[in-house]
């Protein structure tokens, strides 16, 4: 299969191109309710394709407000391995929509990328896959079994994929489990993710008067629930990256010498960083390296703050109340439930006398370590040197994919969790972007790894 | 005069109404450009007034976009001193009209009350002064020199007022300035304000990365604006109310012991104040008593803060930038300019290394010490007394009047600043209202306070 295989891919590259942006201009923004019917759409748009390859295709509405699981099988081994493929089709909210340079749902070609929400989070990672699936069965078909496993529900950490999994765990059952949902270390070098960052996301409401109150006549006895945000959030973490929830880091595992002797030969260091980020200076906790700090270390940071007056000019309001987000990401051992209930004790503690602190968690997901010693690793190994050129670095994702845990105790899979984007893509900002050729290696790696696959099993 | 002038005013009382009916059947709310026309009819109308009265007239437009300023002179007692009533004809915006009982211009009587927008604020109160001078000059001449201020930018916060006097300080000399723009303590207790506290309002723009971050990717090495501003915040103001900026109290002056012993003796208890304000706790600083808080102390609210995400759900964005507005009330005898400097100076030191703060001042009043013990004071209590049976409290404002320190700088008068509202009054709420018995015997009060300081003064 392989050569013809490759032989299509190269060949097909403009077609393979067209549908990305088919699929990119789909404004699958699973967080907006104004969005349900392009989720929709996206899940549909894939499963026409699986079902165009002959694949069995099903969509899955596991809960009444959700958005569809979606699954395409090919079992055409029988006694060979299975791979299952993650990928999820819905993407973050675009805004700041004046930001864009093209808009974001219309994908827009420059430079060897392609621009759009979603390009490279994650429609291009997974359609990389579902292309070289549609090359291999071209080509007389894989050399093992096949099953994609869609979400909708990524970017708003939802739980029907998870509960999916969990309630069909024989049905799944898999040998191998690719996700394709990160970066590059840096152009021309690709990584495998050991371990993934967890998240507690929650939201905190403030609230202090009846009504909003005059400062020039309340001020000096009245609650400010902006006020007291701003001191519970400078208190949750100083400016040394230290975060002061009792116990908060009691359980957090180092990484192991052979990670952190391996994280010390990337070519990640703090002015590379810096330049990534266009900041000036790197902050957190100074005894780590920038490393450590992205990929072993939790963290907290605040993603918004809404209350009283913002517009142009001056009003003197104390508002009646306000609301922050905030997450915390967590790395092994932490446990998101439990940090979670000291949080909220610790609240209790922190707060104003007159302003009531409401805490709501809005989503979470447990730190997850991979393991880098199963015969997969080398498939993927030899798959990236095949198709890239470079072998796979052994890294961490700061990031969290929450539905990994679901996948690994419900399924026990060998897992392989690594991506085709590059730094620089610009995940969750506007102008997001994929290099349309890690988009083709990418497929050319899937048709690797599935050869290796099937010769690594034993 | 003054038994002549007291005769003729409760003789003509249904006249007296029939004028403010008619005065405040003008909707010259002063933010609304549909309104503009009405706004100089306001004017017009006591300018005819004026005229009627053979005062000397002038309707003075200041700046082109801006509302006239209305001045009326009687200079007929000339080595008498001088008193100038300020008064403002520009009203609120009516909105929300479905929760007038009666349309706000169409003034309707009630139970002792003017319904009408501006009945109390402030067309009742100088049209009570106005009423004044019309039976003093009938009843053979006021004993003093007089001289009406309008102007009609006082709800818009507009420059024309102070513009005028700051140019015409020679002309404009006084000895006394007589602002009614303001309530009673209580039904019966009439009050004089000794001083009112200042304002210093900015904005803070926090500015981190070159574009909003995802959380997962770089949470614990990234700047975070909202953190940082939030650290910021939480430092100007300790949770106990106290502001850290260096020197901030240095030059705050206390209250004088006649006026702590004369607030101990109002009715503003702290349950009350809570009560009043819908909270269940006062903040602030505890060892100092709610009135100081309000009157004497400076303070530090934040009014807004803007920045990140703030939709429904989740988004694990470290944003670019942020920004807060936050204000100082201050009192005397603090400096806006001096403390300023000082706040922008302090935040140098208060950021995080990879967040540029940028501070914008927009706008600023100083706060204004009218003095207790001058000649004016006591003329003015014995007025009251004459004309309410009660002794006015000695009070302060916790809110600015911005144009009493344009008065006080190019004038230099003796200032009396009090009113003939009551709480309950309604300004700037729908169903504002005027009590007609203060209207009236507001009317009496000044015929007694022309009296008292032509009698008063040395």
């Amino acid at each position: 299969m392989l050569e013809e295989a490759l032989r299509l891919a190269r060949a097909q590259r403009a077609q393979a191109e067209a549908d990305l942006v088919e699929l990119a201009s789909i404004p699958s923004v699973s967080s907006l309710q104004a969005h349900r019917d392009d989720c929709r759409r996206a899940a549909g748009w894939l499963a026409g394709r699986f079902r165009r390859l002959g694949l069995k295709t099903e969509l899955v509405d596991v809960r009444p407000d959700g958005h569809p699981v979606l699954v395409g099988e090919w079992m055409g081994r029988k006694g060979r391995p299975t791979l299952t493929i993650y990928g999820h089709y819905d993407v973050q909210p675009a805004d700041p929509l004046s930001e864009w340079v093209s808009p974001p749902f219309e994908p827009s070609r420059r430079d060897g990328f392609l621009y759009a929400r979603g390009a490279s989070d994650n429609k291009g990672q997974h359609l990389a896959a579902v292309k070289a699936v549609e090359y291999g069965l071209a080509a007389g078909g894989p050399p093992l079994n096949l099953r994609f496993l869609f979400e909708g529900e990524e970017e708003i950490s939802g739980p029907s994929l998870g509960r999916f999994v969990r309630a069909h765990r024989r049905r799944l059952h898999t040998d191998y489990l690719f996700i394709g949902d990160g970066d590059f270390v840096a152009p021309g070098r690709p990584c495998l993710v050991t371990g993934m960052r967890g998240l507690l996301y929650t939201e905190i409401e403030a609230t202090g008067a009846a009504a909003d109150l005059h400062s020039g006549l309340f001020g000096g006895v009245a609650p400010n629930p902006l006020n007291t945000l701003a001191w519970v959030i400078a208190t949750l973490k100083r400016p040394d990256g230290r975060v002061t929830i009792p116990g908060f880091y009691d359980r957090v595992r180092k990484p192991s010498p052979a990670e952190l002797r391996s994280w010390r030969r990337l070519p990640l260091t703090a002015p590379l960083v810096k330049r990534e980020m266009g900041v000036y200076a790197l902050e957190g906790e100074a005894r780590y390296s920038p490393i450590e700090r992205r990929w072993a270390r939790p963290t907290l940071d605040v993603h918004g703050i809404a209350g009283g007056f913002v517009a142009e000019g001056s009003k003197t309001v104390i508002p009646a109340r306000a609301r922050a987000k905030l997450s915390m990401r967590l790395v092994p051992d932490q446990d998101p439930d439990r940090v979670l209930r000291s949080l909220r004790a610790y609240l209790r503690h922190l707060g104003t006398p007159g302003v009531k602190l409401t805490l709501k968690a809005l989503g979470s997901a447990r730190p997850v370590l991979c393991g880098s010693d199963h015969p997969g690793v080398g498939a993927a190994r030899r798959a990236f040197q095949a198709a890239f050129g470079a072998e796979p670095a052994m890294v961490r994702s700061g990031g969290s994919i929450p539905v990994v845990t679901d996948f690994q105790e419900a399924l026990k899979p060998r897992l392989l969790v690594s991506g085709f984007g590059l730094p620089g893509d610009g995940l969750h900002s506007p102008n997001e972007r994929m290099s349309l050729d890690q988009y083709h290696r990418g497929t050319e790696m899937m048709l690797h790894l599935m050869q290796e696959l099937a010769g690594a099993h034993r």
